[in-house]
């Protein structure tokens, strides 16, 4: 059951008392994975994988039928000082796009068999330029976070969060660079693509918001300094899914640095997450790292949207078909060795 | 149109002969994706896949609706001499189990949305120990060839082939290193997890086949005196895909050898394939680096079955979802940067 978010103090416990996965489900699924019809390890990764799902699941043969997809929008006010390639009405347009289909996500959504929802927040009323202040006041920080704790269907068995946000690699930058150390040069990429010039400003800018908000708190309150609403929203709909014991997908960059936040207030926060890819934006590779995530795919894309996590979805789903669906040494007449 | 295999010399005058891609199909997605809501780039590979894919299929903006799974399997001689961890009674056991439903090949084809058809090639006469003679007579040869050739379906329009076969990565081994050079321990893996002894017997069994048979002629030739029924099947469906512009995505090390056997009679022949992945299995980052082709997947399977093939078919669906699924910036009112 999902408390009520009241204040960032239930926010805050939630993470702290979320339950562990399920021991007997974990020990069921290992032993199964034993004696499924091929050699000892020859399925790699799928093995863990599928071991790992069952445990948040509490079922040590369980099945994927119903993914979420959730897409959250928002806009920056720290685009105003030129860190995107792409001027901000596109945030709004392609918001339209995703409720007619026509992005990449919806694709990826279909391809995978999940359900898409997407929840625009206050893209008229962009957050604050964190190089001359807090992003958000904390009543919007809670709003941001409420929308995307209630915005995951406890009825869905696997959760991908993406995002969609002109100028929203800076905030996400900003984010690691102050939980994780470094320099800003470190965690500043091309985004969209800004060229040499562009990548000095936007390096500029995020080494201003660090040292404007470095040692303020914990990752909660690094969100709401340096975060914006999309970044926050992702950030409850995880933290949502850790309380409800669904899987998560993580997806790239932004997504990241908003799993980043949680993992910051406590140490099991992303234990029922998986790095569904690489992206090329970057410093992703680095923030995997730091969270301990190895990614499933590493294909070169770099769009945000949820796009690598929705299509690790069937990478998941093949797993747990594998596992779920196989017949054992015993069932089949097979001689194992 | 697939011609008859009345023998090995139509084989290779086919293989020599076939078509290449469309090269208006290839212009006509590259410019369609070029129009695409997103940065540009920022699939990453997905946009390569779906343009090659579609310069194969002669339609820049292709679907991906009936993928074949073919698995094929066989028994070899050479496993008298202890090459395996497993005996080869469970090449025909597996055989059922494929048949049956109970094999993580069924679970992937099925995740995969494939059809999957298993022909097993004379299970009881297993090809002759290469460490004293050619495995296949040519009669032998053209007629597993001939399997493979005939078993893919036309109206296809992406493949993937695997195999069965208790032993069969040492003929693997022994075919990369006559066509690829280096020691016999360069290619020789654990297959299906042999100890130390068995590891340094199976690269022994291994050498004694390359020092009888290396230097013998082609890639066809190498596969007759060295290959066995199952991987000269795969060769068969894959050059027949070639021929019929049908897209394969190939499984691990066994395949990647079937493969390299074409590579080595037409420098074009594997121009229609990709990697699904890169296994576990020792030599095979090896054999996919000789073949140029770098592989989307890499989650430690060794399985063979072409199992990791198969999990790829939903990247390249994926891929080709997003490329003719998104609106275009003039369709969507998106601004374009």
């Amino acid at each position: 059951m999902l408390p009520e978010l009241n204040d960032l103090k239930t926010f805050r416990d939630a993470l702290n008392q979320a339950p562990g996965p399920d021991d007997a489900a974990l020990l069921g699924a290992a032993d199964r994975n034993g004696q499924l019809t091929k050699p000892p390890g020859a399925l790699g990764r799928l093995e863990d994988l599928a071991i790992w799902y069952a445990g948040w699941r509490g079922d040590a043969r369980p099945q994927i039928t119903a993914p979420q997809v959730i897409v959250f929008a928002g806009n920056h006010g720290v685009t105003a000082q030129g860190v995107s390639a792409f001027p901000p009405e596109v945030t709004v347009q392609m918001v339209m796009n995703f409720e007619h289909g026509g992005a990449a996500i919806n694709q990826l959504a279909k391809a995978a068999g999940a359900t898409m929802n997407v929840h625009a927040l206050d893209l008229d009323r962009p957050t604050a330029d964190f190089t001359s202040g807090p992003a958000m006041s904390e009543d919007e920080l809670l709003e941001a976070l409420r929308v995307g704790w209630t915005a995951v269907d406890p009825t869905a068995d696997l959760l991908v969060v993406g995002e969609m946000g002109i100028g929203n690699t800076t905030p996400a930058a900003a984010i690691a660079c102050v939980l994780f150390g470094g320099e800003a040069s470190d965690w500043t990429g091309r985004g969209t693509g800004v060229d040499d010039a562009g990548l000095a400003n936007k390096t500029r800018v995020v080494a201003e918001g660090v040292a404007l908000h470095a040692g303020s708190g914990d990752g909660v309150e690094v969100l709401r300094r340096l975060g914006g609403r999309e970044i926050a929203a992702m950030a409850g709909a995880i933290a949502a899914a850790r309380v409800l014991r669904i899987p998560v997908i993580l997806d790239g960059f932004i997504c990241s640095a908003a799993a980043a936040c949680l993992a910051d207030v406590s140490a099991e926060a992303l234990d029922h997450a998986i790095a569904g890819h690489q992206s090329a934006e970057g410093a992703h590779a680095a923030v995997l790292a730091k969270l301990g995530k190895e990614p499933l795919l590493n294909l070169g894309l770099r769009l945000g949207e949820g796009s690598g996590g929705a299509l690790a979805i069937n990478i998941l789903k093949s797993a747990v078909a594998c596992h779920s669906g196989m017949a054992t040494f015993a069932e089949a007449g097979v001689s194992d060795g």
